[in-house]
């Protein structure tokens, strides 16, 4: 008999297949140590320092792996856990053990077991810390006692993997050929493991609780990451629903409304090993195309000539498509070993973005203008330049003198060049207020709804504490949205949206309501929000975001939106 | 002859004296150390012990008398003293110094040089730091070597300080009854020294550079906080001059604009002390009584029956005014052991304020509550609550419900209470997005703008590097203060603003102009503003601020306000 498992949705897709169990930690029971006479401590230092290397290497190569699938901003988690590895307080408990007479893994257990539980004990971000140590203990754990645990990598085609949870390096290691999704007991919509399923547009449900555990190893499982629910023995019609859903429908060409509107939909891309991906579910070009990769994880900065090649790689896929490349958008909370970073108390609101374009990286700037200008000249017409974090006019306009700067020094050169559109990210709500101006000067706005609701409502994205506040469904995010819309009509720029709002298919009559002429979104969500356009009607579409503005509440806006035809 | 000199006012006043030079540093050019062979380790480890003990118990007081006299907020350096006073990292080095056979002054020296230049390689913020560290150990040269240096809180009445820079620990010593001002020959609008002269009503000029030095002891010297100029040998008409605008007039009744438009000025206060100095300077009421004094460093919360007292006595200070009391505002950017604080990555975009309130504080919102209720009893009126970091609707009405649910139970217990006017603190982008909202429920708004400009330029308070996204003068802060206030006009509601912004005489005739009704600030600014808005003409203001609300920069702006006829 099917039964019915409610979590939280991670990934608007669905999947079916046969439950595996990934059970890592059941190998990590380990014996009691043996007598303290027995053991011989110059060598298990030894076998703890090889277990180390290796983990260390095997990091990397996973790192490398998950910035190239995901991108490298949670790639960057691997980094925190060779931190842990090579952490000096944590090696010299480690020899101590050691030197008392426990073998390398009991050593391991006991040297992490304090910082685990200092950790546990903290709040928010650092409680996650814990799970980091966890996942390094494990992965030494895993090496000295030769088990490689369930083999990931490995597992038969259709499978659905169940687990307590998963970590980053557990989800980086799934093959999203052959694993139809999987699901966990524990984690939120923001836990490492549910971003890096959306990166992989794999179906998955986490936080289901403690019901998961009582489905058995083989059985049937359908992941329906969209309602957040795991059905298990699926009647016919539901596995035949859940297979229908999961082929989704990639619309190929631009697509209108029902009556006529036509909605840019295009794709946020973060690495150029995304490009290809968001082609196939039909993007119509890039609506973001983030830079951050290119200087991430490296000595010096790329020079001239990487970018423009990488830009060019971009213009390629999309020959007919727009693709609007974000200037380098990075600040104190990111590492950057070239760069004079600052430590700040509240990274969110210090020197980042276009604050550093125009000032500490001018250089940088300049350099990345040069080749974004070059590769325009290829692209006849393709390439935008973004803006990120743009708080005044005065920002836009020095970036656009530089711009010309940067043209004119071109020419000069005898270089040839293009004249790329120039915009503006919408993420202050200084940049709302000043929509009128912007408009007036820039080609066109983009609204970044993750950071605009972050400082809409003064709530910091990825603080758990704070996380509703963070909803886009908020009425002060809507006017915020509805503002930056209003100050483009009747100006020739357009107006888009590459936050997260922007691809979430519940959402779409809303934004097409509120007069948005693009969305841009994770290439998974694309065939979804492409089909939601197809029917939806402009006109109701508009009636009911003038409703949802009117709203005073989220919880009114989440009842109109339910209120929609499309919904179960 | 005269001459001028240029720097950074820090408080809106003048002053005029004699030049004192406090050279704090003079005392501590130690001699070369004596053979260490000569040296008696246990005698110097007891010497430094006893000097450490010392220094840690002054501290205590100076935190206090801070406390007291400037704020908790600004008193909260000491405690970072005193910390770094106990380092054991730094009580490890000099202890290591002492045995290599150095005297403990010596040892003092040596272990804090390593420190102190890492700081000082550092930005922003943590740079301060090493200010604070030159600060301790000073301070510990001084005890070890028995001079106290120049005593500050000694001086001769009538004279001006002159140094190279003031720790929060001097600017505390100096007595603003004996000192008529001080200029430094470093610093900015924001350092410690500014910020604690504000505090006091000092006249202060920072950051005027080299040519400070060049004063002699002695001289007579006039320090003009207004202009931000220190002037060396006054003729009599300046003398005269300074002297007037010192007995700054003190305006002790309501005011109206010069045509009859009636605008409350108001004191913002952070503890009971500084009651009686906002009644002097002629105070209408208390805008802003912040309540965190009541709740910081002690080991316990205060109960009901001492914040009832509190309140009681901001009332007792103003018998015919108005006290908006804010409930409690903390989050995890502020030490409070007995409250579950949390560490956050951007403590400003946190858990806080009425977040706090409705959730991980609910017991202590309730007890704030059922003394504030209490305390409106006895007030007739006169004691309104307002509520901080309000983002949404739903936030209030939670609020207002518990604010029901106190009164209640008071009437169920027999107790007299009365039924205090609620209000927002409209800090919040999303506030003022929803400020039409707000405004049909709550009875007042009060704008806060140190923290609006924050949120909306996305650039933190005290950070440096972003210091100029900071300034209220920003059209866009300037429209998001416009919105809040036309969405209160046709409510019941009244509107009022208690940032910094509303304490500069330069904006008030732009803030009339945008409709305002009530300004709150420092005390110290109230004669000022309150001569302002005699001055000033609605009609003409409501003109100016039309404009400035068309003002694409925030150059524009500061030309505006330039062609005001107030300005020299």
């Amino acid at each position: 008999m099917t039964r019915t498992l409610d979590g939280v949705g991670a990934t608007p897709r669905t999947g079916v297949g046969r439950a595996v169990w990934y059970r890592p930690d059941a190998a990590l029971d380990l014996p009691d140590p043996p007598d303290a006479t027995t053991v011989d401590p110059a060598a298990e230092r030894e076998r703890f320092e090889r277990a180390r290397d290796e983990a260390r290497e095997a990091l990397r190569a996973e790192r490398d792996r998950a910035a190239e699938r995901v991108g490298e901003e949670e790639a960057a988690v691997f980094d925190a856990h060779v931190q842990f590895l090579d952490d000096p307080q944590i090696e010299a408990s480690i020899a101590g053990e050691i030197d008392d007479g426990l073998p390398a893994e009991h050593a391991v257990r006991a040297a992490f077991a304090g910082p685990i539980e200092q950790f546990e004990g903290m709040d928010g971000r650092m409680a996650e810390r814990a799970d980091d140590l966890r996942d390094v203990r494990d992965r030494l754990l895993r090496l000295l006692l030769g088990d490689d645990g369930t083999d990931l990598a490995g597992l038969p085609e259709g499978s659905v993997v169940l687990a307590e949870r998963l970590t980053p390096s557990d989800t980086a290691r799934l093959d999203p050929e052959r694993v139809a999704g999987f699901a966990t007991v524990t984690g939120g919509r923001t836990s490492h493991a549910a971003i890096f399923a959306r990166s992989l547009a794999l179906p998955a449900v986490v936080g289901v609780g403690d019901a998961l555990r009582e489905i058995e190893e083989g059985t049937e499982v359908v992941v329906d990451g969209e309602a957040g629910e795991v059905a298990t023995d699926p009647d016919a019609d539901r596995r035949a629903a859940a297979e229908r859903e999961d082929a989704a429908e990639v619309h190929a060409g631009a697509v209108t409304t029902a009556d006529g509107v036509p909605i840019e939909v295009a794709a946020n891309v973060g690495h150029p090993s995304e490009l290809a991906g968001a082609a196939d579910r039909g993007a119509d070009g890039i609506g973001l195309f983030r830079t951050e990769f290119l200087f991430l994880d490296r000595e010096t900065p790329p020079d001239e000539d990487e970018q423009y090649e990488a830009y060019r790689e971009a213009l390629r896929a999309f020959p007919d498509g727009r693709v609007i490349v974000r200037t380098l958008d990075v600040g104190g909370d990111k590492p950057i070993p070239y760069l004079d970073l600052p430590e700040e108390e509240n990274p969110f609101l210090g020197e980042r973005g276009i604050r550093r374009s125009l000032g500490a990286d001018a250089d940088l700037f300049e350099t990345q203008l040069r080749a974004l200008l070059r590769a325009a000249g290829d692209a006849q017409g393709g390439l935008a330049v973004m803006l990120p974090l743009v708080a005044t006019v005065e920002e836009f306009e020095a970036a656009a003198e530089r711009v010309e700067a940067v043209a004119a020094a071109l020419d000069g050169e005898g270089i040839a060049r293009g004249a790329p559109d120039l915009g503006v990210m919408v993420e202050t709500p200084a940049a709302v207020l000043l929509a009128p101006e912007l408009a007036a000067r820039a080609d066109f706005l983009s609204i970044g709804t993750n950071d605009l609701a972050q400082y809409v409502n003064a709530a910091a994205r990825g603080d758990e504490r704070v996380a509703d506040l963070h909803d886009p469904r908020h009425p002060a995010v809507l006017r915020a949205v509805a503002r930056t819309v209003e100050a483009v009509r009747g100006t020739d720029a357009w107006v888009g949206m590459c936050g997260e709002m922007a691809g979430d298919p519940d959402l779409t009559e809303l934004l097409v309501g509120l007069g948005l002429d693009e969305l841009s979104m994770s290439a998974v969500t694309i065939p979804d929000v492409k089909a939601r356009v197809e029917r939806t009607n402009a006109a109701d579409a508009r009636e009911l975001a003038e409703r949802a503005l009117r709203a005073h509440t989220k919880r009114e806006v989440i009842d109109l939106l339910s209120q929609q035809p499309d919904q179960p």
